[in-house]
């Protein structure tokens, strides 16, 4: 997977944040996707506005409507791409949606925990069952090209960096690292379908999750992203790495 | 923490397996709990006769009614096991409930994935949060005696050791490896309390679970579980240990 052109993309979560910020930059990119499609869960509300302004001004960016916490939008969502793709496959798939959850124990809730779970864990996953058709056929019609699934994660996630001084936001870290499993599984059961997965840690980012004191833009983070995203290679799969392409520690 | 008496445990899915050899091995010990609550879901039901059975030959087993799955269980659950210990408090929560989920990627299902961190992850974690004032109290009671919370994992919760010929079950994974993070988290923030947080993996086990294939007797498992929670310490906080002690990676 050396340099692999980006044909086809979709990043969801993608009306704000870094989700916004990937479609922007891929949509400016030298060799721009010829498909790049972009979920978000509510297209018509005023949270999509950019997103929508974005759409107008590039004619690849197809706005999805994808709410990862409902499996009947997803499973919309994936015919839709399907559509549109015609038979030309997925080639990258960044799980990029996700919710923020504080609080420590006197805070927790079985309610936090598991929309926490919901919405971080299972609906990449089931996003990634519903599109493996999708992504096979990009990873089989040309051997050059792969395809590729990135899920969002986070230095949180990991238990052998997590210490004293770190925060308990039990909901957030636990919903994490249960996603980096996902990423293993997901790497050793798609490897023989020439698929690839790997977590990574976009860094503290200036959003409206990461909050203003984070020392990263959302530009920076999105050029390590995709800089990182171009150079992958079967050696990465599985892997946990940070928007610099550094491993990190489970 | 030196070979601090347990004084007063609570095992959860105490009906059978490991649960219910836990309290077989706890309650013929040389120095046996003064209180020894065993939770489990329905008691009233054929499945919980053994454990009955155990409890009328045994003054201080007392059956507890819990269903980790339901809240408003765990918290009846806290209640009934802070009437019977009086001003005792818990020095020892083993959270042994748990279900097992098979499964690859074509199997699984938004309710599988739901289901499994409910009963693995959230449970555990809201028990031990009603709990607190109880361990609390048995931590400071005596400063020879502390209290902990052991977690029931798995080998298979581990990023490190998962390797191509691991299976991939999701939904099982994903939430103990959840468990792990919620065990660091605890560890982090009951450490100023007093109270130990760990990981156990009980080895793999000839239990309905397990399987018969396992090579291991549910009491060999418990010998080696007991032994090594007896000696726990303060430097064992946060650790993921198998049942013979053994330090695992995360």
């Amino acid at each position: 997977m050396q340099s692999w052109a980006l044909s086809s993309v979709l990043v969801t979560g993608a009306n704000r944040g870094l989700g916004l910020e990937l479609v922007h930059q891929l949509a400016r990119a030298e060799r721009p996707p010829r498909y790049l499609l972009a979920g978000c869960r509510d297209p018509q509300s005023t949270r999509a506005q950019d997103l929508m302004n974005l759409a107008k001004s590039f004619s690849n960016i197809k706005v999805l409507k994808l709410d990862v916490d409902d499996f009947g939008s997803i499973q919309e969502c994936a015919a839709q791409a399907e559509k549109i793709l015609e038979n030309n496959g997925l080639n990258l798939l960044i799980n990029n949606a996700g919710a923020s959850y504080s609080g420590a124990l006197n805070e927790i809730t079985p309610e936090s925990m598991m929309n926490s779970y919901r919405t971080n864990v299972v609906g990449p996953m089931m996003l990634t069952k519903v599109l493996l058709p999708t992504l096979q056929k990009a990873a089989c019609l040309n051997d050059e090209f792969k395809a590729a699934v990135i899920n969002m994660s986070s230095i949180m996630a990991s238990l052998e960096l997590f210490n004293d001084k770190s925060g308990t936001a039990y909901a957030y870290r636990a919903s994490k690292t249960a996603l980096n499993m996902v990423t293993k599984c997901l790497a050793n059961e798609l490897k023989p379908h020439g698929i690839i997965s790997v977590s990574l840690h976009p860094g503290w980012v200036q959003t409206d999750m990461g909050g203003e004191k984070a020392p990263l833009t959302k530009e920076e983070s999105v050029r390590g992203i995709l800089q990182v995203v171009s150079k992958l290679s079967a050696k990465d799969n599985g892997s946990f790495l940070d928007w610099k392409g550094q491993h990190l520690p489970w």
